[in-house]
């Protein structure tokens, strides 16, 4: 008989599933620490509430609404209530403000870094967890708290180290298209819908597009047709007029805007809020370079109620074969007064603010702007002698002690493999101590990126032997400045 | 007909999970950041795996082996296969190692911080999500490996501001208790688990009660009998033997524990792995009293092969009772040679330290040691005039400047419910611009702190109203410089 095979399953990462690690995961890091530090100078408390809450409190606020039940991973908990991951923190921040109502200060205002789940059809660059960043003011009603978001997301742009001009924040309100849609006859909730859903893709489809779907509809490259708002031609005009009415000063919008929203009460209320946003970010010091007037601004979520914005990034950049990176949006954010009404009836004002958190990140890569711990340099001391290893760890502590970050290679391999290992840790040097190093008190320091260098230009094997160009080796007094000198003459 | 009710869903937590906020998450992220600052000195790269692992992937290593099947929340994807949540930082990590095997640097140093789940029975201070921080290196199989981490353990704990005296890391090696089962003829592996498992009840139940455990059987409270090791008189004695052989310098340990595995091999590994742990402390500065050799640390887990370690606080707080805290174990870890080859077959030595972080922080926010951010002081500027808000959020700006924390009040109330508001806050100081102020070019600044020492005494309203004593008001130029000298005389 033969012997049972041990089962053995695959090491697989699930369906859509990202690992992140190293320089990434730094970047985002620093990202979060970056954005947290300006959230508590603002006056933010942080917050994190459980993964999981129960699926009639998360509701269905998904972007995408023909699919309400879809797009949360849910699961029946032991007592027969069913449990969902949250897909973003807002659902959960309208639970815990409406469980603690009595308890919170009022304001209350939080920020929340953490992931988010979203049981979708995974693509390229499209995951089922993600990480989102946000910010938000509950129990405040007034366009000041909307402007302090958008002071907020362009003093965060700033602090990850932006320069002014790479990245603005497009601000909008939606009354303002309502006024225009009331102010033309098409203020019905399925017509204010299809428009809304219409504007939303001016950046996809263009004037033209948006047009047909403005009108009588559209039919997509694949043939399917989406019925349209039905506007008249004179309709259609106006919205496209109002999309188009960005551009200039914040008050030069607001002046456009005027005209379009005749005597619409719900079109003059947004436009009161810009004005205000307007006067808030001018005396705060935000001006139009950092936060823009942008009245194609939608947002796709259902819920916002009043202004809403949108952080883009500007700057500049490029591939590895020299095509245009297109950064576009990394947050947004707007106001949404009836989230918490849900559970308790009693209406509560909110604003807030979220940024996708690797969206971001993977820009501030591409930009440079990767923050300090990637600065410090790495060293690695070889293990050369099997049973000094508690001489090379007690090297790596000295290291440590003059700022670098420090290794003693602990695994098992020879002198090349561990040299090896060091170039692909990007180790700026590696120390060897071998037994004739420690029988004279010598230390041998590799400059590896200098090795690198001109590895590329010998050719000759046994030359490069002869010569070791890029090492040197030192006193056991000095070898820590030595090593010092050699980050010193690789700094980027 | 009655028009039907809206759905109001309850806003309520889900069961056995938590909503962290304000100074205890502060402090957790205090610990984590500084933790990470460590690992990334000692040349560790961050790494973040998904949270979901496929459920064959993550494998049955539970603390709790007698039920192997509950503890993980699991749901099924829509492909048919198990997705489940990740119970520790370990599985998933072998797991990632498997899959990547080829591509990883080895030996493989790597730190994760964050949530995991466990679908277990809530209790008081047992949630269900929780927050670990783990470094392990993969691919190391020496005992300086292991060193490195309770040097690494050790480390952490001073850098999050414990003094040397208020920690200790526990180590010792599992197979030195193999070795001394050998010598007394039981170490076949059901007696082998019996007596691991009542070692490590040491704690609980004392020396009779595991002495019970190791002879025939021990019958506990409820009346539930547990069955015993069946070791004769003179076997339960080596074991306690053994169990009490800590104690003094770790040399003297490896003493006292030599004679008690006679001539076995396991043992004799166990104690050279104990030896060279000791060489390498020694060598880099970890003295006795950060780092000691303690037998009677078992570790619950099945999977550790070797050396395994316990860190312990041992600071002294009390309850608000004067009750004294103990805070006993915030963190542990092992080697765990054989977690890889459940995917490979192929044997990847691993070395490994957890830290349970809500519980490390508890600790840490109770001894004071709760980081820098608390220090900076929170300001509020008061919303006096409705219409002036640009103003107030403009002086805001002008205090984050000069290093506060500042926030001007955006929601809805009078005076006295902001300066209400400012006090819950913690806010040092609240600064005041009226119509009067401003007309007059001034600034009225309150005291908070010392407003409330005052009224303590005062208990006249009248007399309080009229002197004001904790506000000044001054000119507009010196305004700010007169809040940081209110935040001057208020520091801890």
């Amino acid at each position: 008989m033969k012997a049972k095979k041990p089962f053995r399953p695959k090491a697989r990462r699930p369906r859509g599933f990202e690992d992140r690690s190293g320089s990434v995961l730094r970047v985002e890091r620093h990202l979060v620490e970056t954005a947290s530090r300006v959230y508590d100078d603002w006056g933010f408390e942080p917050l994190q509430t459980s993964a999981f809450e129960y699926a009639d409190a998360l509701g269905k606020f998904l972007p995408d609404e023909e699919r309400p039940n879809e797009g949360v991973f849910a699961l029946e908990d032991d007592d027969g209530q069913w449990l969902s991951l949250r897909y973003d923190h807002t659902a959960p921040l309208a639970r815990y403000v409406a469980e603690n109502f009595q308890d919170l200060n009022k304001p209350y205002r939080r920020y929340q870094a953490g992931d988010v789940w979203r049981n979708e059809k995974p693509g390229p660059g499209r995951f089922r967890q993600f990480v989102q960043c946000d910010a938000d003011t509950v129990g405040a009603g007034s366009p000041s708290a909307d402007a302090e978001m958008i002071a907020l997301a362009a003093d965060v742009m700033r602090a990850v180290g932006l320069a002014d001009g790479d990245y603005v924040v497009r601000v909008n309100d939606r009354r303002i298209l309502d006024g225009v849609l009331e102010s033309i006859g098409a203020a019905d909730p399925e017509r204010r819908m299809r428009v809304l859903r219409a504007a939303d893709k001016l950046d996809r489809l263009g004037r033209d597009g948006v047009a047909q779907l403005l009108g009588e509809g559209r039919k997509d490259e694949s043939g399917d047709y989406t019925e349209g708002a039905k506007l008249d031609a004179a309709g259609i005009d106006t919205v496209l007029g109002f999309l188009d009415a960005g551009g200039g000063s914040r008050s030069d919008v607001i002046a456009r805007l005027e005209p379009l929203i005749g005597t619409s009460d719900t079109g003059k209320a947004g436009l009161a809020a810009l004005a205000e946003i307007d006067a808030v970010l001018t005396a705060i010091g935000v001006d139009v370079d950092r936060a823009l007037f942008d009245p194609s601004v939608v947002r796709g979520l259902g819920y916002y109620t009043g202004p809403v914005f949108e952080a883009e990034l500007l700057a500049q950049a490029s591939y590895d074969d020299g095509s245009p990176i297109q950064f576009g949006s990394v947050g947004g954010g707007g106001r949404y007064d009836d989230l918490v009404s849900r559970f308790t009836g009693q209406a509560v004002p909110a604003t807030g603010f979220s940024f996708g958190v690797s969206r971001f990140a993977a820009a501030l890569s591409a930009l440079g702007l990767t923050g300090a711990v990637e600065e410090k340099p790495l060293v690695l001391v070889v293990a050369s002698e099997k049973d000094r290893s508690a001489d090379y760890l007690a090297m790596a502590r000295e290291l440590r002690a003059a700022g670098f970050r420090a290794e003693a290679f602990v695994g098992s391999g020879n002198m090349g493999k561990q040299i090896k290992y060091a170039d692909r840790r990007g180790a700026v040097a590696a120390v060897i101590v071998g037994s004739n190093e420690r029988e004279e008190g010598l230390v041998t320091i590799k400059d590896l990126k200098l090795g690198a260098r001109l590895a590329a230009d010998i050719s000759d094997n046994k030359q490069w032997r002869e010569e070791q160009p890029a090492q040197e080796t030192v006193s056991r007094d000095g070898w820590v400045a030595a090593v010092s000198a050699v980050a010193q003459r690789n700094k980027p």
